[in-house]
């Protein structure tokens, strides 16, 4: 990843570690997980959970509880009443000229799933594609956001896998199928904040094999016209999520391949593929 | 409305009082109003509103609390996590074939008001039409319902407008923001049980003049058929939403005008549309 090489290369410089420690410190990485039947939110100390009372983006503060990490299952670190998503935001992605505005289009909250959690390719689908894309949560209520005000309403992000029914998409009036079917939308490993947003490496991995890879800065539409722009016409609330749209052409995924999307900072979110009956 | 007619010739035939009574029982009317900053679900009795626990799909029961339906702000009877549309269900709406298959959409609760709420114009609509519309609210959880198991799901009915800008809807991408913006999907008057659904007239009326009517018996996928289609795909909750197509040919609201939509045994809905700034 070209954050890595960077990351590197600062280090070979010798960057002082105190402001190392400083940019870590700004970042937090929340996970939302489950132990014996019950769904808590934490956040990670290496390999230890510290839980939280309630979301993140509704204000949970530690409860004193801790869990080690590989004891439990971790869920989609999100847990949005809404779910906007972005066509067509990188030039990678489209023929011709971009849109004047965000291409808008929403999927339901019961297409989410986690990073442990399979992609499940139904009986009757016939071209299932990753999307790999950076997804933002929103921490506050948002209407009529000026663009300059826009970046206080974002509370971190995570990495997606919007995966797409291409025949579907195709076929269908609308995409809501095509994109929003169950299990459609990995989110994971976790909803970091303190990022700089604008400027992250999000790469796509087939199998271990690189297929997209781009920054977040190539995007057509940045985050805060996104927020500025949705909240002109929708009311966001806390939790709500925006994926910020995928990169490059896509390919299709078979049952048990692995996709894996890395986005820097974040970390890597990794999914199978199995077959729906 | 024809059930009106028919009901008046049922009486004329001396239909005896009995039956007519046993009728009206096996329907409830839930609403959902606000009182003091306080929102609570109810049921109509006459007049009066008497006051239920929680939302009735979510086993809400009699509290024992009364209160005269004057006296209260109703609101939307539907609190949704998730709300598929229909597009192009009734051969009045639309030119050619039908579909193999549901056209389904997705818009987000956010853009939900109740019967005594305007819909707000925004400032950069050019072409806003009315969609009368019959809202299913779902009542269980619902994953691959058979079709013969579909009735089972479905809680009760509502009237709806479903707002539609047209110059937004031929010019984006998708139809998030033509359909699904603030304000562009009013619901009520009630969320009412035990209505024959498929056997019902809807009529939509801008400033009395009728300019819709129909009956929901001449949907292209019935209620069934869209529960189950539906369930395949997505996972639905108890209390989302499937808006089941409008019909005829549409025209735009102006600011000041009010569009009725009254479907047969659930009442009118009435909104006024309001210039938005």
């Amino acid at each position: 990843m070209r954050g890595s090489i960077r990351a590197a290369l600062l280090g070979a410089l010798a960057v002082s570690a105190l402001a190392v420690a400083a940019e870590a410190q700004q970042s937090t990485q929340y996970v939302r997980y489950e132990q014996a039947g019950q769904v808590s939110w934490g956040f990670l100390d290496g390999e230890t959970i510290l839980q939280i009372s309630d979301a993140p983006y509704l204000g949970g503060s530690p409860t004193g509880q801790s869990v080690n990490r590989s004891s439990v299952k971790l869920l989609a670190p999100v847990d949005p009443t809404q779910i906007f998503m972005t066509a067509l935001n990188f030039r990678s992605h489209i023929s011709g000229e971009p849109a004047e505005y965000p291409g808008l289009f929403l999927v339901p909250p019961s297409s989410i799933v986690g990073p442990e959690d399979p992609i499940v390719r139904p009986p009757d689908s016939q071209n299932l594609h990753y999307e790999a894309e950076m997804v933002i949560v929103i921490g506050r209520e948002a209407t009529n956001v000026s663009l300059e005000d826009a970046h206080n309403y974002v509370f971190g992000v995570a990495a997606g896998n919007d995966v797409s029914e291409r025949a579907w998409q195709g076929a269908d009036i609308q995409w809501a199928r095509a994109k929003g079917s169950r299990t459609f939308n990995a989110v994971g490993p976790a909803l970091v904040t303190g990022l700089e947003y604008q400027n992250l490496d999000i790469e796509g991995r087939l199998n271990g094999e690189v297929r997209q890879s781009e920054n977040t800065s190539d995007m057509i539409f940045g985050i805060d016209h996104m927020v500025h722009y949705i909240s002109r016409y929708f009311t966001l609330f806390p939790g709500d999520l925006i994926w910020t749209g995928t990169m490059g052409s896509t390919r299709a995924m078979e049952p048990g391949d692995v996709y894996e999307v890395e986005v820097e900072g974040v970390g890597v979110l990794s999914n199978e593929v199995v077959q729906g009956h």
